[in-house]
């Protein structure tokens, strides 16, 4: 599988890029293709005094993280984001990451790629660590105002790409809703309740907003705009907590003593919650395999996204996502 | 001031209601107002040697926690929410307070109290610990579809409560959403944005859901689908990353030892975010001081409710959310 990574993109561009598929390319049948402006990647190359060879695609552009995402895709043609979509569009990659402009990365996957049959609105999924394993909460930010349908189609997407990731068989699907109770929900989520309900996918019905980082189900379906509000609620209450704690356990030699026993529990804690554990977002319903990395990803971060990248790419997602999507619609008519 | 409290509301109700009661009693200028079915109240009061006297106000009927809001609200009209209710409409106790039922609260405040002139959709807020103090989350969660001009009361009423309850002068407000710029939103927090930067409101712009534990601002305004979402996100969040650091601070003798070493800091953490700490939640809008505690609320969460209920009916809330929301309708005409 050859993998394209934009090595322009994100807050620590192109370093951990570079690290992250140095990484990642040790990996059997893993091809990584950097994406970029040349010079930068061969001068991070040669720092490293790597011997491996590197396919190079030079992008002269770079769209930064506070451009317009519309607009800049538009502009800026030979810009890595828009490069690294023509490359898989073309066939030339079987997927594309990138920890940069995410709304960036949204348009110009609509507008090189665009939309797999079926799929009115592409979504992107944000994969949520849990006590019992990891839950994708889709729509994670792309889609703010949703017709019920797209709700539908969300659970359709997300549900396949969990189960082919976790080969666990039928993933499990709720909706996030302000209650548990299946007269819960606001006019559209009410809408979306009766369609989940009949579209054979393992519904559970409505789930709350603790459900999410409780794992009770493998796909939690929202629309972008209380999904963001949920994904970011949770990060930074996971922030609030751990700085509280921080500051806690280190008032006074006695406490700071103890705290450095606990160390290694301390960060048994953190590795399990680091977003740079997870990796990367799959961009889901769009003609190609799509990752998408938090600005702050560091090297880990980008290997991971790109191993993602990978095993979807080798399961044909893109097909297998057009199929659960057409398969609904054969339901349907 | 003539506080009434409903003893049998709660999962631990009649106990914890007379706890909290006879601890608030000591106050001065408290006067509590026991609701409920009398042999109970007079039971756990014997229970007590209580030798101070309270008014005690008979209501044969209870609504259970699962009993539907407006259903049981209209049948059992002698049930201690809805008795609680007729005291203040009547002026027999300045405010109300019950841990039960929260929707027969809202539906029982509506059909008893009636909305505040000007209030179209009255609304629960909830206080969030952070690390600056408390933030106001308004909708919580009693109006799951709402319009522009819902959220822009929401301000309102919620910057008048911050401002009353802390003290510190007029409150900031942040309108929560799926991103920081202007130009982020769903199409009806769009349109709340240009109501809010109009309002003559201390107006923070757009607020995300990380900034809510983080108290960027005194007041988000939700409505009460994202806003009971993101509460229970940030409650589910806390409550997994306790149980993880409990799981690994307590594996093995030498962890064991340290964690015991750091309880009391622990315990300082537990505090800061013991949703029983801060009591209960107004609700704002209806023509009465009402609050409203959580089902699991313990005898220190009635005694904090009671207490901010006796505040807010001391410094006249309903007639200075009256005027709040007036204010903002002289202006605009």
């Amino acid at each position: 599988m050859r993998i394209a990574v934009d090595v322009m993109g994100g807050d620590h561009a192109p370093q951990v890029n570079v690290d992250g598929a140095l990484n990642a390319a040790r990996q059997p049948g893993m091809e990584v293709v950097l994406v970029g402006q040349e010079d930068a990647i061969r001068r991070e190359l040669g720092a490293r005094k790597q011997t491996r060879s590197f396919e190079i695609i030079h992008a002269p552009e770079v769209i930064e993280m506070d451009d317009h995402p519309a607009t800049s895709v538009r502009r800026k043609k030979e810009s890595s984001i828009v490069v690294g979509m023509r490359l898989v569009k073309d066939g030339r990659a079987d997927a594309f990451f990138s920890a940069g402009n995410t709304g960036a990365m949204m348009a110009a996957a609509l507008l090189v790629l665009g939309r797999i049959s079926g799929v009115d609105r592409p979504a992107i999924g944000s994969l949520i660590p849990t006590p019992r394993g990891r839950t994708l909460l889709i729509d994670a930010g792309a889609n703010a105002d949703v017709r019920p349908e797209n709700l539908l189609q969300f659970g359709l997407m997300g549900a396949k790409y969990m189960e082919l990731a976790t080969g666990k068989g039928p993933a499990s699907v709720g909706l996030l809703s302000n209650g548990e109770e299946d007269t819960k929900g606001n006019a559209i989520t009410l809408e979306a309740h009766a369609l989940l309900r009949e579209s054979g996918l393992s519904f559970h019905g409505n789930v709350e907003g603790r459900d999410i980082p409780k794992g009770t189900v493998d796909v939690v379906v929202a629309d972008g705009f209380a999904g963001n509000v949920a994904l970011k609620a949770m990060e930074g209450t996971a922030r609030m907590l751990t700085d509280l704690i921080r500051e806690q356990v280190t008032r006074g030699a006695r406490n700071k003593l103890a705290a450095l026993a606990l160390r290694p529990a301390f960060r048994a804690v953190a590795r399990k919650l680091d977003p740079n554990e997870i990796g990367g977002s799959p961009l889901l319903g769009v003609r190609g395999v799509v990752f998408i990395g938090h600005g702050s990803s560091n090297a880990l971060a980008v290997a991971r996204a790109l191993s993602a990248a990978k095993e979807a790419a080798g399961q044909d997602l893109v097909t297998a996502i057009g199929q659960a999507v057409a398969g609904r619609e054969d339901k349907r008519s």
